[in-house]
């Protein structure tokens, strides 16, 4: 397959900041980028040659999108898989339909994990209430019940404390298909970042520590405190997954690392996802290639870049109201700032992010 | 003066490579960008926010232009003195006029460099055949006949090897006002990309050495293998250029290093660019913060950020076919390719260019 070569053009589902990024880095490459989305807003649209502002639904719209590009990628795991359908039938789509349907059902997901002999938090399927009843009595309280699709950040959650508290949870989900996951008193959180080519070429950068703040995503230390085995051991988990799926791009691999004590795997993967990933935007300042421009060379069947760290990073989200704060990072040496440019920053809303960097081995302690 | 604010917009004349870097690095500081050039061809506004296609002496253009942006720069020094007069009715025009009025001059700019007591090479206003004589006499030859505006990469000159050769030197150049330099036994070219901020700070970033083909440049080596009292004077002769000319952005001073049995000074000032600068162009990858983010903080009233050199770095550009190497490039670890979205690979143009990154003290020799 010949490359997608420098004057070619990539279409981005999504205009939020991660297509943003990746237009960024497609035009530091000499491509050009056209943004799918259907929002007013479309931070993305502003480094892009290009905007389609349609519903994902629209398949004219999709189709003359995908005839006006080289490749098709996104920036969020749930494009529906029709819409998906529909433009790969006018331009390859990159990752491919196998990976959004294992990363957009929980069960889907979990399945595919165990079948790779990657271990995960108990789990169990849940399509009723009695399912759940049955569930619960299998793995155990506490435990979280989760919707199968459409969850993120701590969305489409509850936690069960015990069989109590079952009915509540199924209301709070919606009563829809969902799985029950067994509480995993897990040490910390960790993430392995990792691309695959066209060739089959794999390169992962180091795995970061994540700390969460309200379900979201606060920080990244770069890189994680793991010795040595267990660091290539995560490695080669995500270098697994990605290879079981014949993925194309950028993954963002979610671990939780368990207690030497607890007897079991001490790694086992929390979810995965097939894009670009908010654990992963260290990379931009402190690796050779970061991972945007690296998406960029996996879908445009490019060579991979390096993902050597140069320098250890602390990445820091910028939530809401954090985002004011401009001036004051912007004065401190060595912080490394990127806004979004969106308009309205709104609770919870992702606004921009800072990278600190620090001489290799010299990060400070996750606090 | 109150800082552009992120959400702010810079209004940048010029849609080449330099303005397509500029609006990159404005994006990631949440700055939109809108693009002014008469061209067809834009590479900027691929990732710019906004376009206007229009003439530089088109004044309802430019006052409709400059009212839409909180700040004006510019990614070339000929900007008309009319296009900045009208601008500035209508918003800050960055760097200002003066900066303009000197760099568009070479007998204005070495005038001016004299009056801060920088050394130059030898020079005479010729603005006649009969000028022409009696400088060469004064001055001697070898001498080069430049002409006093619109030159560049080697355009608008004519070397003279003795009186014989003034008169086709006069044609040569068109009969224009010009000056008449001495030509000057020099051991290397450097130069020095230094950044002033609204408030006065300066920083600049380590002198490099250059090395052109074909009087355009062709490689910078950061950085220049010079002793550090050299070092440093280079950069002071920066900081006093733009301190006298009450600079606010990054600029780019070419100096020329004598041999130490010259007996006279070692560095003189060749010429002053006004904007970014192909010399700097290293600093993207090799610096905490690059030349393009520093014009942006500089004329945005954001404080400066660091210029230090993280790594060591050889800046290649790719002129021409150069460019059709990306792939051989792109598979080369620590390579760090940069392309300008051009259609046309025409001789002589600048595609984009590569830094290679060593680590700090480590890099190759000049050859």
């Amino acid at each position: 397959m010949a490359p997608v070569a420098p004057g070619g053009t990539i279409g981005i589902l999504g205009g939020g900041q991660l297509g943003r990024m990746l237009a960024m880095a497609a035009a530091q490459l000499g491509l050009k980028c056209h943004i799918y989305c259907p929002d007013t807003e479309v931070p993305a649209a502003d480094v892009a040659a290009a905007l389609t502002r349609a519903p994902y639904a629209d398949a004219a719209a999709l189709a003359a999108f995908a005839d006006a590009v080289d490749v098709v990628t996104y920036e969020f795991e749930n494009v529906p898989a029709e819409t998906a359908r529909v433009l790969a039938e006018h331009a390859p789509v990159r990752p491919g339909p196998l990976a959004l349907a294992t990363a957009q059902d929980r069960l889907t997901e979990k399945n595919f994990l165990s079948r790779q002999g990657i271990a995960t938090a108990p789990f169990a399927d849940v399509a009723s209430a009695g399912d759940l009843a049955a569930a619960l009595e299998r793995i155990g309280a506490p435990a979280i019940l989760k919707t199968r699709r459409f969850g993120y950040d701590g969305k489409g959650q509850a936690r069960i404390a015990g069989a109590a508290e079952a009915d509540a949870a199924w209301d709070a989900i919606g009563r829809t298909p969902a799985i029950l996951e067994g509480f995993v008193p897990f040490e910390r959180e960790i993430s392995v970042v990792v691309a695959r080519g066209i060739d089959g070429e794999t390169a992962a950068y180091d795995p970061v520590e994540n700390i969460h703040k309200d379900h979201i995503l606060d920080r990244s230390y770069a890189p994680a405190a793991l010795d040595a085995a267990l660091a290539a051991e995560a490695c080669a988990i995500a270098g697994r997954i990605v290879a079981a799926l014949d993925y194309v791009g950028v993954m963002g691999v979610e671990m939780f690392l368990l207690p030497a004590s607890a007897g079991t795997a001490r790694l086992i993967v929390n979810e995965i996802a097939p894009r670009v990933h908010n654990s992963g935007h260290w990379t931009m300042d402190a690796c050779a290639a970061g991972q945007f421009e690296q998406h960029v060379r996996a879908i445009c069947g490019w060579p991979l870049g390096s993902p050597a760290r140069h320098s250890d990073a602390v990445m820091t989200n910028l939530i809401g109201a954090a985002a004011v704060d401009w001036a004051a990072i912007a004065a401190e040496p060595g912080a490394r700032l990127h806004l979004y440019g969106k308009a309205e920053a709104r609770p919870g809303r992702k606004m921009g992010h800072v990278n600190r960097l620090f001489p290799l081995g010299k990060r400070p302690p996750v606090t």
